[in-house]
């Protein structure tokens, strides 16, 4: 696959199909749901309610020989997935990473998959700099949430999902960037000609002004409803390769995520969460002028309370 | 509202109305998506993943003054929806009695919504009459999952909110039948030329042999991926609105409802449990030869596993 170099000038190499051989019996084929000109992506219906397994299954899996265990820090849909993947492999030693203030409904979600989470940090960045340090003192594999190839390997393989559907244009929300960073390698190998847009979150614009001055900007992010990307800067593995592969960056502020949120609930009938439905309100509020449009909806795991304000507004 | 006599001659009487005045600011207006000439209620979207919030909340809001604490007993939507009700009208004393044999998926379901369950009995019917009892001697309100007029009120707010779609056929899923008599009793009202069917699951048959036979036949379930209407009989409240009500009743398979439960996931991107996806079967099989139908898709609660092992066949 031609891929982009890396800031140090090394070959990006993944090979999505021998990941989607590895992964394809664990994970689910989510549905494409097609509505008049335009398709969606469903991975809010994959397991745990995102993306996420594609790449933990997938870092995971290829390191199964010897492993003496699994950790990660997230507060969000990729602790979750991160659970249940080495739930269904058995692994038993497996060391969840959370913010203290981690909301007790999402502690809850990594302990129904058979794990007792370890509350760490402030803020993720704590969470995940302590995790890194463990995983090196116990001999864990660290299982990060983008900035890891065989992360964006495995989230790839939605590209192969997706790729014989007829689009030109393709939307996809960006956080750390390594959802982006894989449907972009694959798609751009394989229909060079469709156009690639990123969708971020004006509450946590790091991604945005980074591309739009090709260098990374560190931003402090604000509460944002789409707080599965809500991040202060992305890699410089998942930087390099967007740089390269987007046509364009769009920013989507938060009451435009609500109507998109409300929208995919009434005429859609499907539950997504923000950054579950940033994509769609590039859609809805027409932000590029296109035909043939192909929109990756990430995840569905939204707070009660928090939807059923929005259905109210 | 014209409604059939109790086996005892008293009239049966709802408003439907009045109790969607009553609820309405609580439970979410489920949407109602639109497929060829046919139309699906999306109850697996209302508040806890199924229609049974309705119900909860009209009994528990007609009994709020001077209310001691709530019970119910369940092993699934209804104790789930208890639970949900009861957290959002913030009551403290909630006993929710559950079968030894509660999966720990559903356990952890009820414990998210801040209550701690009561295991007690082996089958729900033992369940059920300690319920009763300790509601007697506690002064708990009890709150039935369908032999109760209050539930079946608050079940028919469903009518309300699809009465102004075009539809001449309505598929209803049975188990204890609460859902369905308050549905068919709103909707006989509003367009008694509609025809209702029932929809029952050929594991759980007693409600299609009772209404063939026209009196209540117990019969012992067996397992059936319809869980949540696996029911050894009707109540007689139930059976005597529904033998006047309904057209017919229609026997689904375990082979069809995992069928629909495919369907409903690949090609409209929703997720159903077994009991949610039964009345798709009728249409997905076309056990009824019909043009403008209106199908309640009545739950999404389904186990992760057994949704797997479904999308896999």
């Amino acid at each position: 696959m031609e891929v982009p170099r890396s800031s140090r000038g090394a070959p990006i190499m993944i090979d999505t199909q021998s990941a989607y051989e590895r992964i394809k019996n664990y994970i689910r084929k989510t549905p494409v749901i097609s509505y008049k000109n335009f398709y969606f992506k469903l991975e809010n219906l994959q397991k745990s309610g995102s993306f996420k397994p594609r790449g933990a299954y997938n870092k995971i899996l290829k390191n199964l020989n010897n492993l003496n265990g699994v950790i990660c820090a997230s507060s969000g849909n990729h602790a979750q997935a991160v659970a249940k993947v080495c739930s269904d492999l058995n692994i038993k030693n497996v060391k969840i990473i959370i913010p203290e203030n981690t909301p007790q409904i999402k502690v809850n979600k990594i302990r129904n998959y058979g794990y007792e989470p370890i509350f760490y940090g402030n803020h993720l960045n704590e969470s995940l700099n302590y995790a890194k340090k463990l995983s090196e003192n116990e001999n864990l594999l660290f299982v990060h949430p983008y900035d890891d190839l065989d992360i964006i390997e495995g989230q790839s393989t939605i590209g192969l999902e997706i790729e014989n559907y007829d689009f030109e244009y393709l939307f996809i929300p960006i956080g750390g960037g390594g959802l982006a960073s894989g449907i972009s390698l694959y798609i751009k190998e394989k229909k060079p000609n469709v156009k690639i847009y990123g969708v971020v979150s004006e509450n946590a614009p790091s991604f945005y002004y980074s591309f739009k001055s090709n260098k990374i900007v560190e931003i402090e992010p604000k509460e944002t409803l789409a707080d599965g990307i809500k991040l202060k800067y992305p890699s410089n593995l998942t930087f390099n390769i967007l740089k390269e592969k987007l046509e364009d960056v769009i920013l989507v502020s938060e009451e435009e995520i609500k109507e998109a949120i409300k929208w995919a609930y009434y005429n859609l009938g499907f539950i997504l969460e923000g950054a579950g439905a940033i994509s769609l309100a590039v859609f809805l509020f027409q932000k590029v002028n296109i035909s043939k449009g192909m929109f990756i909806l990430s995840g569905g795991n939204i707070n009660e309370h928090v939807l059923d304000d929005i259905l109210k507004l």
